[in-house]
């Protein structure tokens, strides 16, 4: 529980209704405590963190004037959210944010009639809060809607075609838009829009400038000269980015200091009773308030437990590395040996493990911005050129790109290579980050190589394959490290289409695929039965499974993606098309969005450990059970 | 054969090269030559039309200015292309443009070395030009990258994820991007965008005075008032829209007129010589010179064949109707009774069949431009204040909002309809518009309702099934037209995951997925089979699956989608989840991306049309031959 003491004003404040209820002199008192206890839960929990810290004052500034949740505030992306969650009904559950059955680390609708629109990827904000403003005023209904959108989130498409599109309506939309420019998205900002923002930014003096600028077309009778060459020097600085957003069609006011509270809310006093599309731009500093997350803000994005005195610890002793780990030394050992090679990353330099890679080869090495579908057609360019492209890409938000893989990639059969990170099942940052369904979508593509590795040696194994072959591949590996196995240094290749058989059994074959193997391997030396890492989700080893279906009185596959369309519906349509007729069990995932909790614990409830593997096995063929061991045969 | 007497000059044109010893005094003649024989050939063929007739100059212009295929050309969208492709080599078959076999209606590597990118979707382009320009620059190779976009694919948020991109960029790219500003996309062009170009194409007075802008800023120091005067009404209009792409960091020039060849002569020889991101603003017609498409640029936006002279006739006789009219007729009802419904469509009114609604319900109507990623979320924004929106999309152009729909709509169970057109075999406008996939990458998504109709009837009743709905539902129906089944006027629904028995026989149950159903019931009828109109892709009728397998020696699934992963796969994956073993036969779409051709001719080739569908069960189970027919089991 709060502690009365330390936190006076907070400790008072529910909901925005308490909020409501102090003078506007105490903001900034509260907005204080606001960033101390949020500094003192994440610390005791971990999670979400520099992104909180920039946007305090304005959360407070917003709860305190809109009528919430009446008024609907739609938070892109949901990073930002903590402080909206403490000040919504979640103070006192706000340190179990990513755990199982705690608070979600994004905004939820089934969580909180505050948390208007669930927003895990960024960049839909614009979109949903025009979507709300629109059916609203069709209503009648005059109440109000801002989104809150990252200047990072801000460089996706998608984000301009909402603009595009609220800015040239009839009727005008009621629609505030804040801009929250803190030059920072999870990786460095990169392109045009930062070039733009970064004009404003970089200088306070032209706004004020701007600020005043009918007054000085007013009395410049005197010193013309002089007056037209400053405009001729400033006019760029001046009109940006006020220009491009009032292009669109959007009022636009700023750029003001964020953590400023008297400016925030005498600006959105005015804005309050403005009609039409309106766009704030706030500036504000990432970790603001918390001088370690203000000096590492990329460290600081998103942390585990730490201790707000010492900050972020260097974990003690070797650990293993993570998938993320072994595909970045992949990709400068195989940039050494390969000059084709190019690296792309949508906004993800640190969580694709591209850091390294992107000091070796800073020429051969393009963050786009977040910008998924340019990133995908950016290589397919590349590629007809006989570039050999990398895109670095989350599963999810591969998702994202998926047109751009289908029909300027694979149509054209073109030669880029997706390293597709977090697949499967991903755990704490909910569904909203799920890597679940990449093998449906990716399978059903024409002339894909779809990999899945059981471990890290054989991620770099595959991952050489896929930059050798002349085609679309993609390798999709889990969040977190494997077996612990050493990657290697070498760049060795699989042969294509073949798969490993693990262990030689009896009965019935486990089919495995990806991070899947490890478990099924146990459980079939448990039970003596067959197991083979498949390996290749596309194109399957046909020749392997049909002798395995003759060898074997019956199939499983196991595979951390839907059942629905995934890996192992390969496998069966492959024995239905060679009019195969054998018993056959199909482990995977749900069909159903997985909610935050740990990848183990999701895995379990999927039923895809070694324990549930074992004791769906045990369930649908109990003769299995070895005569040799006391478990029972329960699933 | 061209005819040498009245084409005397471009009969002499095979590739650029003839085309370059032209002298450029000729060129006026010569795209006046390229216009009438396209005018002639596609009066022919049919096919995309108006794009073509507005880009002759710039077509003939590029080509002559630029060492093509060594500079290299992206053409976005391809709808464009016809000239070009007439000038690289294939004059003599452009009249075969869409048929199997002949030349593809958009760019297409395979077919020649003048098309370097395949760009049947829109607003890929500058990504690709960029993708080519980096490649390589990075090798030293300056070749001239030129990307040619339509003001309406520029409305699209991969356009400016591009443009900030190459804009942002260290070292600058050396891409020219020519903006062809028809004011006109397939639909009606809307939102901020075209405001932006609408002031500059209604002001070529306010070029002149930008152009002037800098003499102006120069010798003002006598009548300082006038001219801040002048430049206060003028500054928005001076800068726009060269700021908006000047603040990108591309130099800006234009707006100028695409049919004046010698101003496009003059205006590309000086960019050509210029180093760095660039943006050419050109002004066309579509339709241009051929007064009937120029009246009607959206009914010549793509057409069969018709005579040159007479233009387009109204076809005679009682039409069947097409789903898409079947669409069309049901939104407008359904609006009428249910007025929280409202239509969206990205930029397809007319091919969507939105025509009628966007006239009788224009406030409960959105035409998002290309903006498929926004057009669903702005979906899902509505829904979630209890509006009903209807998202009708492409098959394939819904690949572009996939994310939208698996994070915003499906994982928030935001009740939204989406009405599928073009899903399953399209046809002539090959593998970039086929709906091949959207079973497989639909059915792995929780919370999604899917169904396809087997007629026009049941078509109408799913559409009133997803409305209904509370939450996220499709409906995919293929392009044309039906079994001709009237589609009635009411807004019944059909009991969810409820299939329909068409026939009662033995032995075999052949289980049809929406546009199969007929043919599947021609063949059970023919052989005494059990067949079923499926309607569910999910939820399956499991009841019924079951029974069926029950009562049955085998099962056979036919759906118009790739059997990778599509409906069949989950009849299987229901079966082996049940532990039921029954002999199966899976029939669909080939592993491949389909070319070109008529969508008989597609589904004959796939095997699904009806004598398809009967030599594979024949092929399969060979005594099922009745008895009484002569009919042989080949297959």
């Amino acid at each position: 529980m709060i502690d009365p003491a330390r936190y006076p004003r907070l400790s008072r404040i529910q909901t925005p209704d308490e909020l409501r209820t102090f003078d506007e002199s105490e903001l900034g008192a509260v907005a204080d405590e606001l960033r101390a206890y949020l500094i003192e839960s994440v610390g005791r929990s971990g999670g979400h963190f520099a992104a909180g810290l920039g946007v305090i004052e304005l959360t407070v500034a917003l709860h305190y004037l809109y009528q919430t949740p009446h008024d609907q505030l739609v938070w892109d992306v949901g990073h930002q959210t903590y402080p909206h969650k403490i000040l919504t009904g979640r103070r006192d559950e706000i340190h179990s944010v990513k755990q199982k059955d705690g608070v979600a680390p994004f905004p939820k609708r089934e969580e909180s009639a505050y948390d208007t629109f669930g927003v895990g990827h960024s960049s839909t904000s614009i979109s949903a809060a025009l979507g709300m403003a629109m059916a609203r005023q069709r209503e009648g209904d005059d109440r109000r809607i801002v989104a809150v959108i990252g200047d990072g989130a801000m460089t996706a498409g998608m984000a301009f075609e909402a603009l595009m599109h609220a800015g040239g309506m009839e009727p005008e939309p009621n629609l505030l838009v804040i801009l929250n420019d803190n030059n920072m998205s999870i990786s460095e900002a990169v392109g045009g829009l930062t070039k733009v923002l970064g004009r404003a930014t970089g200088s306070r003096t032209l706004n004020a400038l701007r600020e005043g600028g009918k007054k000085i077309l007013g009395d410049k009778k005197n010193n013309p000269a002089r007056f037209v060459k400053r405009w001729e020097e400033h006019w760029k600085g001046m009109f940006v980015p006020s220009t491009m957003f009032e292009e669109m069609g959007f009022h636009y006011t700023g750029p003001i200091d964020g953590h400023d509270m008297p400016a925030l809310l005498s600006t959105l006093k005015t804005l309050r009773t403005l009609k039409g599309p309106k766009l704030l731009h706030v500036l504000t500093t990432k970790g603001k308030g918390y001088e370690p997350a203000e000096d590492d803000q990329i460290g600081y994005h998103a942390v585990g437990p730490f201790d707000p005195v010492k900050g972020l610890v260097a974990k003690g002793g070797a650990k293993k590395p993570t998938y993320t780990d072994v595909f970045g030394d992949w990709l400068c050992d195989a940039a050494a040996a390969e000059p084709r090679l190019h690296g792309i990353t949508p906004a993800m330099r640190e969580g694709s493990g591209l850091v390294r890679f992107s000091r070796e080869y800073p020429e051969r090495y393009s963050d786009v911005a977040i910008a998924e579908q340019h990133a995908v057609t950016l290589a397919a360019g590349m590629a007809t050129q006989g570039a050999k492209p990398v895109v670095a890409i989350y599963s999810t938000f591969l998702q994202r790109a998926y047109d751009q893989l289908v029909h300027d990639v694979a149509i054209q059969g073109l030669d880029v290579l997706f390293a597709i990170d977090r697949a499967g099942v991903v755990g704490p940052d909910g569904a909203t980050h799920a890597g679940n369904l990449d093998l449906s979508y990716l399978r059903c593509v024409p002339n894909m190589l779809v990999m899945a590795p059981s471990n890290e040696a054989e991620c770099r194994q595959m991952l050489s394959t896929g930059l050798q072959h002349p085609g679309p591949a993609a390798v999709r590996y889990p969040r977190g490290s494997g077996t612990g196995m050493a990657a290697g240094t070498d760049l060795s290749t699989l042969p294509i289409g073949k798969a490993e058989v693990r262990v030689q059994g009896t009965r019935v074959a486990l089919l495995a695929f990806g991070s899947t193997v490890p478990a099924a391997e146990e459980v079939g030396r448990a039970l003596g039965l067959t197991v083979v890492n498949m390996r290749f989700i596309k194109p399957l080893d046909r020749t392997l499974v049909l002798e395995l279906a003759a060898r074997h009185d019956a199939l499983v596959t196991i595979e951390d993606n839907v059942v629905a369309g995934g890996a192992g519906s390969g496998v069966a349509e492959l024995l239905s098309a060679e009019d195969v007729l054998k018993p056959f069990l199909h482990l995977g995932l749900p069909d159903a969005f997985q909610h935050h909790a740990s990848r183990e614990d999701l895995l379990s409830e999927a039923g895809i450990d070694a324990a549930g593997i074992r004791a769906a096995v045990l369930k649908r063929w109990p003769k299995l059970l070895p005569g040799d061991t006391a478990l029972s045969a329960t699933g």
